[in-house]
């Protein structure tokens, strides 16, 4: 079971900027901190700032920020934005299986009940547990 | 986030068994009826087997069935059977990361804490649950 490279780098790019209060920061800067390629995290930080997480400053000297404080960043809300794909197993997308056991399978209910604990979880901590 | 298809597998082939449980059934079977790869099955049959979920009788006549009723096979410890890679994300795996913030990074914890809440959910069910 593994969460996508797309959460994990959302994640880093919201610590980043977390850690990185008083200023705005640019992703050029945070490809280079985290050796990541800087076109993954140029959709990345589109989606975060579609999302209201961050705001994104134009022109010289601008830049990017956290949009709220770090403490009102709900982990649990950010990997429910960026798992888009929350099929847990095959079956969960709609069309997508072949699985003879499915018109009657209590399975689906209960790994989405697994899946909510896990959110659930998640919704403890904001991103100022992080930092 | 995903499990992986082994997992699916795996988790088929035991309700398909709990759904015969007065005969042997064969993997070509399963396969048919789910009309899956009856490579793939060999390997989640044999590691099935060798985790004690199941007994296979050798021979002409042979085949496999559960090794324990369907109400002592907890979901969970399935799942953390097959799940080998329970590496949520990529810095989870020893000598894989270049994450700039792993060495003070409390992600790790929360995401592990939130991990156990997902397979205590799976805990709480047995095979007989999907049967």
């Amino acid at each position: 079971m593994r969460l996508t490279r797309y959460t994990d780098y959302a994640l880093r790019v919201l610590i980043y900027l977390g850690s990185h209060p008083d200023k705005l920061s640019t992703i050029s800067e945070i490809a280079a901190y985290h050796n990541i390629s800087r076109n993954h995290l140029m959709k990345v930080v589109h989606q975060l700032g579609s999302w209201g997480y961050i705001d994104t400053l134009r022109g010289k000297g601008g830049g990017i920020r956290l949009a709220h404080p770090a403490s009102e960043i709900i982990i649990g809300d950010v990997v429910r934005h960026t798992e888009e794909n929350l099929e847990i197993v095959e079956c969960f997308t709609p069309g997508n299986s072949d699985c003879m056991i499915l018109p009657g399978c209590r399975l689906k209910g209960v790994l989405n009940e697994a899946l909510d604990s896990f959110l659930a979880t998640l919704d403890l901590y904001t991103l100022a547990d992080f930092l």
